[in-house]
């Protein structure tokens, strides 16, 4: 099997997985218990505490640990939205691209009477510092913009972004989902005052992710209940979980430089290949993206039956976000960089791992040929781009 | 060690652990991408939701995956909320010694307009449906009480409670944490319309819970985003966790006869041992409770050294819910039964496993009887009491 989709899902790493049997089965007390058994638990919640905010330069009580980097996504954007309204702040800047637990808030607060700016990403998936700050308004509470799209791949320019909103006096919070233990983070030097990460994104575990709150910024609760996390998250920590996060990474951490590296050629070679498919294009900038993300559209083609054919040769991959693989819809991220709704249609997202060798790239840039070429063998619109009938867009 | 505080958290069961274990190594896909290895992880997740279901007599479409009972308890009643509203009913009804996750959601519906109806529990621990009866209004929406209460254990006559509701016409949504796996459930027969249970109380997962909703209940979403559970509740499913959490659950069932009768035994010899230390009391209905549970009180003295001296001991306890053992408040629940602020002070809950024999309540016994002559020996409240300064209470 070639496992190709690691933006939707990474396989939990033997490390990880070692902590997390580890503590499963030694270190089940409840954190909040006075007793021994149960202060091992808070030991080990607060050295993952500790370990996690040393990767991303924060103080442990900076972190907050929550169930996924969905639930990361909304508490951070209510919370601002709350601090924002109490000062009569109600106007939020996103953009169009944003991963659905970020737009979905958005809409939500769009309700409760939240004006809401989503800017343009351009073609190549990108914002720039000038177009935030252009955006920024007297009555601006709150900039949200992802450090590295979850589809295509696009790493925006964050630390400018940072330095604008904070310039302006506006929390920035930054979904960085795709980007904790893949690409360099900083909170402190990216000005990042909100940020929200996901453990199974990292080789972690699913179920168990965490958010960042720079000191002196009140989260507001989206779960009430019980004191835990500093009375802003209730319910019994999950020690297994959140102690087998830190160990995914601080080893995605300590391997980050050598594995961008070896990803990003293997990227390089999978774009080289795909490139060489007429009427193709890839989505997104071709450099500035996560080492290990490819995204093509190819004209003509379905992608659903794309990745079924692909299966068949043992190459998992996607045609865009697992999140929302049911939908009939073409994705948001690709309408948001411009592509039409017949060429995002038949868009392929290949997203590498390490595990991964070079003939494995150039299986996949052979099978992705003959399953393109096949497709085209019977498509209508194919049949229609290759009489005239239909102009070509790629 | 003598583990004897289950209420707070147990010990994850080998066949639970077996399932993560397997789970972790060989099930990562993403349950939402359409190959293979994702869709092995769908049939985990929906058989996982299956068997839940059959536990508890519901269909599989009316189980939502949350991360905790706390979650869920939010989601329930949030959901049941915003339903009233819609229809100009802005009336909750609850007990005054539900968890925190139902009362401090609660607090904040009150602070949102909605008027909240706390009914008294009585000395024994216990509502009854005639109370809950007339209380209901016009313009009640949603009855909130928990199945049997996390410190004290008694049980609530839910399924007569149900049937006032449903005669009624108002939602009935029990916090069933410290019962799922416990006592017998079936929500069909006790008239539930929304009901939360947590994987971690019935020797499943950390992390993971779920929330039933019956047929025809709109959930509102806590978390936005991803499409996932229906759409209910985004975010990547924990499906490790949740597969444990259904072979967890199905052990606890399949034993719960045998295990129960066993607990009640263990119970009942624990609290006639522990009735010999004068001036001590039972806190909560002696048999109307869950076959783990026993909870007193011992005039002159402080819960929290008593856990401490336990401990020494090798016994491992709580004076109350976990959830809230960094506060110096003594217990809401034990206040709302009728003890005074002093006596709930002295409170000790030692909630039973089956791993435990008679010979560790004979030493949980004596252990206990020591310490507390041991902590009066120089208690102040003691010599006033002795003195006849004070006067006793219990």
């Amino acid at each position: 099997m070639i496992y190709a989709d690691n933006a939707a899902t990474t396989k939990l790493s033997e490390a990880a997985l070692c902590t997390m049997t580890d503590l499963l089965r030694e270190v089940w007390g409840n954190p909040s218990s006075l007793y021994t058994h149960g202060q091992e638990a808070k030991e080990v919640l607060e050295k993952a505490r500790e370990e996690i905010a040393a990767v991303i330069g924060a103080s442990p009580r900076e972190i907050t640990f929550t169930s996924g980097g969905s639930e990361a996504d909304n508490q951070a954007i209510r919370s601002a939205a709350e601090r924002g309204r109490i000062k009569g702040k109600k106007h939020i800047i996103s953009t169009a691209f944003e991963h659905h637990a970020v737009l979905h808030t958005l809409e939500k607060l769009r309700k409760e009477g939240y004006e809401i700016t989503l800017l343009d990403v351009h073609e190549n998936g990108l914002v720039t510092p000038e177009e935030v700050g252009a955006a920024i308004r007297e009555d601006t509470c709150l900039v949200t913009i992802m450090t590295a799209n979850n589809e295509i791949g696009t790493i925006q320019p964050i630390r400018e972004i940072g330095a604008v909103c904070r310039a302006r006096g506006v929390l920035f919070h930054t979904d960085a989902v795709q980007a904790v233990g893949h690409i360099p983070l900083n909170v402190a030097d990216d000005n990042i005052d909100l940020l929200s990460a996901s453990a199974h994104k990292f080789h972690g575990p699913k179920g168990v992710g965490f958010l960042y709150a720079r000191k002196g910024i009140l989260l507001s609760n989206l779960i009430e209940g019980g004191a835990q996390e500093r009375g802003k998250r209730a319910g019994t920590e999950n020690v297994p979980g959140i102690g087998a996060m830190a160990t995914a990474l601080k080893e995605a951490n300590a391997n980050m430089a050598q594995n961008a590296a070896y990803l990003t050629k293997l990227r390089d070679r999978l774009i080289a290949g795909l490139k060489e498919i007429p009427h193709s294009a890839l989505n997104g900038d071709e450099k500035r993206r996560l080492p290990g993300n490819v995204n093509f559209c190819f004209e003509g083609i379905e992608g659903e039956s794309l990745l079924l054919l692909l299966d068949d040769k043992g190459i998992q991959a996607s045609s865009g976000s697992a999140c929302t693989s049911g939908s009939l819809d073409p994705s948001h991220v690709l309408l948001a960089i411009g592509r039409v709704h017949d060429v995002a249609h038949g868009s392929l997202r290949l997203s590498l791992g390490e595990d991964l060798s070079e003939e494995d790239i150039d299986y996949i840039i052979r099978s992705v040929k003959e399953v393109v070429t096949y497709l085209r063998g019977f498509s209508p619109i194919w049949r229609d781009l290759m009489s005239g009938k239909k102009e070509f867009i790629l």
